[in-house]
């Protein structure tokens, strides 16, 4: 779609931006992180930036709990309840009950295990109301692709076909064969966002479970997996939740479900009684039968720090006022692409009605926007570049607007900066048309 | 078995140690690591010992790599290739090819690619020759636990028996039914090992495949996969390999497999070509297939460090001077406890062939074992405990003996820090009986 015209205001400024700066009660968030002078990081979607406490909890991990306690930590510093404390922190910002939670693995392998209880979940209750089998999963074809891979590959082995439509075909595709809907809440590429509410009530009315990938969604937009009624969710940790690169994910099982079924990677973290040894498996009661085998405790420590900003935004109005703040940012974003980037065919792939959009802006250019993000990175403006398929699919440029540590001087300067790349055509030189492994 | 009598020969003397310790060529390694003062850790086969150059390495990944790098850091500090370089370097400890290893994910999950890459292996070999479909998995009765339940899980998921046997009828039960054996290398009870060309051969012989566990192994005895024609292997990154808690495991697959057969967590990092984020799954040509999410960077960093020390043992003489030394520390404690805490009711549950015996000693006692390691590890010797099921397996004092920082005086130390505790009865106090989760 294109940005909408400017409505008959005075155009924004710069220092319309600092009064907004100066009030917001969420300013102070940002001294808690540690980010690289001159840089406006608008990529907090793919790696979220370092809270200023990792640098002490990584050398007190490492030389205390590890260097000094050794093998002791395990009871001694608590690591073997990491996965559940810091999955109780979590649990607040996804609406989950603080029991119902895991920090482990990655999102792939927690997909994986919620997806094949799901498939056990939606084949035991068929066959309870002797029901023909539902043999498929439906899922968006923008959807994240190693969300697809997990889903193909458990498809495959457990006689399921993997069914990809478009988003607005979801609705009407939900017939008697779905088993599971997979769905990531925010899609990756545009940032529209589903009703997750509406989604899963209409798939439990179709007679289907839902599976949530919360990548997107998890400290950038209020999420209420229990009041909405969902099934499943995985999540990353290293993304809004600020929890390092590549920092251990997350699961959520509703209640209703948790004990019915196993998931497959079934290790000794999840047995019943991990140190008895015995040769035969027991699951665990509760959330805990969904862990598998040990886990990296010096990143899943870190993850902890990220949880902090959270904690301390939960007397600030929390996720509540942190989503108004990422609208207002996105809105003004929009607004100054819209007021100072005219003419320059420059298009909005994110939503505008706010109940649609997540935490970023995707804009669009029929050419040059991978060489246009790297002009802006050599300005120090940190967006990223998604290809398109050449078709349905644009290229995007993706602007991730992370309300923890993003203020209203930057939304303006990042979109200044995005006026002068673009008028200048400086972004047609040669260095920034230069492919390498995109992140 | 019982500690064999003392050879007729002076009894050792803590001065003989020392002496063993100032002839010790590989001496100066235990300089690399940073050894709690006044303790005497004989549990590096549950985790290792911190590497000096961790801390360094911690902040360095910690502040400048996530810190100001940020996103950019996937290319410019090598994230992405992490897997591979470490798995690299690991190759050499276990005689594999240096690009057919990854460092990736934990022991348990990765047991659960190779094991099920296996079972499709072994049923596409039945068909190719129309023989009926071999659906037994075989292994050890006393395996470690979390490799039973992997492998019963992905059995019944499968359409598999699992099948448990004591390690001396591992040979005749080696039948046409028999797709895969699954053995731990060095049994983590008892430190006994098995011959891994022999039980190769004959798994081979009777038309099955060979998965290894080298969590005992890796680091703690030369191993050679490759050499001995085994078929898949994992193995843990924080025993032997002194990574760090719950560092990264990894896993090898005989290049004569890798691209034959696909693993079921099929990840974005295992795809063929990651960043096309296209919505189908094309494996990776080589062992990147086996890569599943995005991997938890700080620890897998840190399991680097764990590894300079081997590297650094390269030019001593590498596997085979650490293995001559391990040996020798492990007779040396034998010896010792048959000398020094005769009477005392102490068994050896190690066989004491040198081609028999991993990295440690075990020893047994028919009660009280429990209570001795507590009084022991208060008295700053760090060993432990492990339960038996009051009938075919006794109860176990676990030592491991890390040739790259134990040396012979501690051994003696250790030893008669044991003679102590059984001679002066303290391990009978309750503080020392007080159960908790034993790790």
């Amino acid at each position: 779609m294109n940005i909408p015209p400017t409505t008959p205001l005075t155009p924004i400024t710069r220092q319309d931006c600092q009064v907004l700066d100066a009030a917001d009660p969420l300013r102070a968030l940002r001294d808690a992180f540690d980010i690289p002078a001159g840089l406006i990081y608008l990529d907090g979607n793919s790696l979220g930036v370092m809270p200023k406490s990792a640098a002490a909890c990584a050398a007190r991990v490492v030389t205390q709990e590890w260097g000094q306690g050794l093998i002791g930590s395990w009871n001694a510093a608590g690591w073997f309840s990491l996965p559940q404390r810091l999955g109780a922190r979590i649990a607040p910002l996804i609406g989950a009950g603080t029991d119902e939670v895991l920090a482990t693995d990655s999102t792939s392998i927690n997909l994986y295990k919620v997806l094949s209880a799901a498939l056990d979940n939606a084949s035991s209750g068929n066959a309870a109301q002797d029901a023909p089998a539902r043999r498929q999963v439906l899922s968006e074809r923008s959807n994240f692709p190693t969300d697809l891979y997990i889903a193909e590959g458990l498809c495959r082995e457990r006689g399921f076909t993997l069914t990809l439509v478009e988003p607005e075909n979801i609705a009407s595709s939900l017939n008697a064969e779905v088993a599971v809907l997979l769905l990531t809440h925010v899609n990756y590429r545009t940032g529209a966002m589903h009703d997750m509410a509406a989604v899963n009530a209409a798939a439990h009315a179709a007679g289907a479970l839902v599976v949530w990938d919360l990548a997107h969604s998890a400290g950038a937009v209020p999420v209420a997996l229990k009041d909405s009624d969902a099934d499943y969710a995985v999540g990353c940790g290293y993304k809004y939740l600020n929890g390092g690169p590549g920092a251990p994910a997350f699961l959520w099982v509703h209640p209703r479900h948790t004990d019915r079924f196993r998931q497959p990677l079934a290790g000794w973290w999840g047995h019943a009684a991990p140190f008895a040894f015995t040769p035969d498996y027991q699951p665990a009661a509760g959330i805990a039968r969904y862990l598998c085998g040990t886990q990296p405790v010096v990143s899943l420590s870190l993850l902890g720090c990220g949880l902090e900003a959270f904690e301390a935004a939960q007397a600030l109005g929390g996720m509540a006022a942190l989503r108004a703040k990422s609208l207002a940012l996105s809105d003004l974003f929009i607004r100054l692409v819209g007021e100072r980037c005219a003419g320059h065919g420059v298009g909005l792939a994110t939503p505008l009605p706010h109940a649609q959009r997540g935490s970023q802006v995707c804009l669009t250019r029929p050419t040059g926007a991978f060489a246009i993000v790297q002009a802006l990175i050599a300005r120090g403006v940190v967006g990223d570049f998604r290809a398109g398929d050449g078709a349905a699919q644009p290229d995007i440029l993706r602007f991730g607007l992370t309300p923890l540590y993003i203020g209203f001087e930057d939304v303006w300067n990042a979109v200044e900066q995005l006026r002068e790349v673009l008028e200048s055509g400086e972004w047609q030189r040669p260095e920034f048309h230069r492919q390498h492994a995109v992140t």
